[in-house]
């Protein structure tokens, strides 16, 4: 048994989902949406099903979608990727940051990680034999500081992992921070491996600043979106990578032998879905800042302390003195409702007082939670 | 960079189905078939995309599908097999055999492989420190030898991967072979990793021998299958993998980080077609023997060398002196057909006399392909 893997416990999001199902609570825990997903972007895919091609697509993924993967980036982004070299969809993005890591690491090769992180980098980094160093960021603000970003990097970084917007703080990095952080990439060459893939659910009329677009970044950027978290449709699992060929090349090597490829029918819904018109990205915003607003007004009003969110289905309560863990086991169990013990994506960074929500539910099913959380305040 | 990945070719059934486009060549190399799958188990996943849930269905897979592969084994292998403990749903056999291997192979562990063998078995197997023995396997019969293994295993070994049917050979290991295998796994207190995903492609009356049957071997076998190859549907990318709950802990885990969790409409629809009584699968595999019986006696009849095919949806010309890589480059280009050479399946064999054909075709597409052979025999 490999022990990297095998004394590792169940994700938190798991493990909470489990409990909320059986205690019957509301699970406001994993980040999924109450959303179905738009009605034409699914009415493609099961066509597509129903009378399309169901076998092997390119192992880089299907054309079309490659196009408007580049198109999309282009239109929104301002990048300019060559969809034959520089784009592959995969089995969500969890599969492309387990390619990336696996393909990028070699045992010894340091990984810079910020924490809080997604409970995937860590385990990845360790099982490709990278050594962590770890740069904790800090509520309120989660700003990266030179200081740590001197002591986390030498000459051994080969990588550094970065998730922007940042899940679960629902924080959106400042250029200032991106920037510190391009400079550092470059004096000491290492990659950044970027998951970006709340990049469309960012409010306030925030713009997301992809980390690729800085100077010097374009060569040494690994960019990783996803067609589950842009079309709320979380079950999806198509993800889309993003880098200059000398790293794609050996991106794709990895991705042949983790899935080979990714069901059809739902990369051809995805491009579909891709050329959709600022009026569905705005609308998408607009609804979720609206849920935002409604969970977090009504638990300001129960006198819990509620951390801003610019981004992400997520936003935060401080809780204090109180433990995270513990505050999140009575809250399922007693109270009926499913949060994330924030603690949960820091390794060394001893920050336990942040319980982290997913507001992307109906007024229904969010009114229904503060109604519970009311006896727990 | 890590190496094992950087430096890999891509896929020779990628590469062959490239070359086939560029060339306007009938396509019998990467193994997939011209039957679009099922109507119903298509129309099954359309539903569910526009009406079901689209979000992350649970990490192991939807409970009604865990239920259907244990019923299903249950009844097609006698196997006993408790779908809450035992089951798990990955994207794909790939991934199941990726998220196996990185969650039991550690650096140094030794792991017994047998060539003729899939691509992706060797890559993996060094990706995860493990360092491989190899035990080659002969044409015609591909049968296993008593001392082949005994050179092979050692205190040393971890694992040992078997493919039954297995790809490229289309042989079915006969229950002698089986026996002297399970002995070893035995012996060496090796766990056995059995690629079994063309287990209901077996043809003549023949039925699979899952080795998780043989004595002692219930507690020291992953055995994975695929929904795929059961429904013609290669592109779905739904594998399932079964093994005792100590094996299972962490298979789960490595499957938590590579893909997490695989589309739910895809696996509702796997769960249905899992319940199809006997006739259909004697019916996939009537329709696929008519085929493979067109496409020998066809090649035959040109002049060829067919070695038979018990199993899979291929079979082997024997082209004697000429090399395979060679024939098969001047098949796609100069003779408008794509097909695999078979040395591509192995490391260290040195069998080069034999090329693989895909005969899971239309009568039409056979007949087209053996008109352009006729000017190449
Ligand atoms: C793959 S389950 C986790 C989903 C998610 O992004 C989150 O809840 O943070
Ligand atoms: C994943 S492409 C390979 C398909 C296959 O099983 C084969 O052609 O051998």
């Amino acid at each position: 048994m490999n022990p990297v893997f095998s004394d590792l416990p169940v994700t938190v999001f798991e493990t909470m989902s489990r409990l909320a199902r059986e205690h019957c609570a509301i699970n406001l825990g994993q980040g999924f949406p109450d959303d179905p997903g738009p009605e034409d972007v699914r009415e493609v895919a099961a066509t597509a099903l129903r009378d399309g091609y169901n076998q092997y697509p390119p192992m880089m993924g299907l054309p079309s979608l490659r196009v408007a993967i580049a198109a999309h980036y282009g239109r929104h982004q301002g990048l300019d990727l060559d969809p034959e070299t520089e784009v592959m969809v995969t089995s969500g993005a969890t599969e492309a940051l387990a390619g990336a890591i696996f393909a990028l690491v070699a045992p010894g090769d340091e990984v810079v990680l910020f924490e809080p992180m997604y409970d995937a980098y860590l385990p990845l980094v360790r099982r490709a034999g990278g050594v962590p160093r770890f740069v904790t960021l800090k509520p309120p603000h989660f700003r990266i500081d030179e200081d740590a970003l001197a002591a986390a990097f030498s000459e051994k970084t080969r990588l550094v992992i970065l998730n922007n917007p940042l899940n679960p703080s629902a924080t959106v990095f400042a250029e200032a921070d991106l920037s510190l952080l391009a400079g550092f990439c470059r004096r000491f060459d290492a990659v950044a491996l970027c998951d970006e893939v709340w990049e469309h659910v960012i409010f306030d009329g925030a713009r997301h600043r992809p980390l690729m677009a800085l100077p010097g970044m374009r060569e040494r950027t690994i960019k990783i979106g996803s067609a589950g978290k842009i079309f709320s449709l979380t079950g999806w699992k198509v993800g889309f990578v993003m880098a200059a060929p000398h790293l794609m090349r050996a991106l794709a090597r990895a991705h042949q032998f983790l899935t080979f490829t990714t069901p059809p029918n739902l990369q051809e819904a995805a491009a579909y879905g891709l050329a959709k018109d600022e009026a569905y990205f705005t609308g998408m915003r607009a609804g979720l800042a609206r849920s935002r607003d409604r969970l977090a007004a009504g638990l300001a009003d129960l006198g819990f302390t509620v951390l801003p969110s610019a981004a992400t289905y997520f936003l935060s309560l401080d809780i204090g003195e109180a433990d995270d863990v513990a505050f999140c086991e009575t809250l399922v169990r007693e109270h009926g409702v499913a949060a994330i013990p924030v603690s949960a994506f820091y390794e060394t960074g001893g920050v336990r007082n942040l319980v982290r929500f997913c507001f992307a539910k109906t007024d229904a099913t969010l009114d229904a939670a503060l109604d519970r959380l009311a006896g727990y305040a």
